[in-house]
């Protein structure tokens, strides 16, 4: 595909997305989503097939993304702790610089049709890594000996409802905003 | 009111919590809830006038349980700390009671109309008092020197995300889940 084509494409993708956030995925048409790009409903059929084409490039893609860096942390030889606050900064990162697609991931993923249960396989086994990692923390005595699985939900829930919370901050700095949640969610908040 | 009519409306309102939840609340129709509850639909007029009418019930009385408490919790003379392991109970205690009625406060608020300035009021208030208790912790060398708003974002995303999270567990003890997650939060997870 040629790089006009891929742009004009990524530029629907990413139209829909902030559409998606602002009306919910079941309420936009290709009409609204035409008429925010300022072209005619016929031409978005050139770059994509469908509502539901555009979900999953946004969704699927997000998640292979994780998935993919995922595997990058585990095959690490860092310590768990270290594993952890790499993927605090991989949350950040991809938020900062996607805030509508992790909207749309947090919100819409039921939406998904025939990618709904790669999409949960995906989800799955980012979890079963996450306390994976964990558990190997705590085995190796660098992480408290808590149920694994309430420290993976705690971590966790805070670094999906970032999506909520970047827009609100003027500029938000990726790496301070990182090291910040590292230190919180890792050290904890008290002296 | 007599309390058969008051039972009679709570189980509506507990239905209709189930039904938002698992359809979401612009797809549930007052016939989905008299389906529901197997009465006929003009029936449920006895008890309720419209669909926004128990939105209201679930959310704001939720909203201001919450407020309730917050202030109990900001008047009494214990250390920020200790107040945050009560908010922290708090959300854990309400969320366990009532998990269908915590998701559609989560999910559905903004479908309020006539109450949304209300709820939106509540919740500011809530946040500022967290944010208030934060950094009188800070300024008591409580808590460590950090943004306060990046520490109630944490916290509170944690929390809000409990309805998510316990009806995957099979039977949740609120108090060890509590007491849990206060560790967690609190002291954070590194030995």
């Amino acid at each position: 595909m040629n790089s006009v084509v891929q742009t004009r494409k990524e530029e629907i993708i990413k139209t829909a997305a902030k559409l998606f956030k602002e009306k919910g995925y079941s309420a936009v048409t290709m009409r609204d989503l035409a008429a925010a790009m300022g072209i005619k409903a016929a031409s978005l059929y050139n770059h994509i097939t469908s509502k539901q084409d555009i979900l999953k490039a946004i969704i699927v893609s997000l998640a292979e993304e994780f998935t993919r860096e995922m595997n990058v942390i585990k095959a690490s030889d860092l310590r768990a702790i270290e594993k952890l606050k790499l993927i605090v900064a991989l949350h950040v990162e991809i938020t900062v610089k996607n805030t509508y697609g992790m909207a749309c991931l947090n919100n819409d993923w039921m939406h998904l049709e025939e990618q709904l249960e790669h999409y949960l396989q995906l989800r799955k086994t980012y979890e079963q890594d996450f306390i994976d990692i964990i558990e190997s923390g705590i085995i190796s005595d660098e992480i408290m000996d808590a149920n694994a699985e309430i420290i993976m939900f705690s971590i966790l829930s805070t670094l999906r409802s970032l999506y909520l919370w970047i827009p609100k901050k003027e500029a938000v700095n990726a790496n301070d905003l990182a090291e910040t949640l590292s230190r919180v969610l890792i050290n904890g908040i008290n002296k």
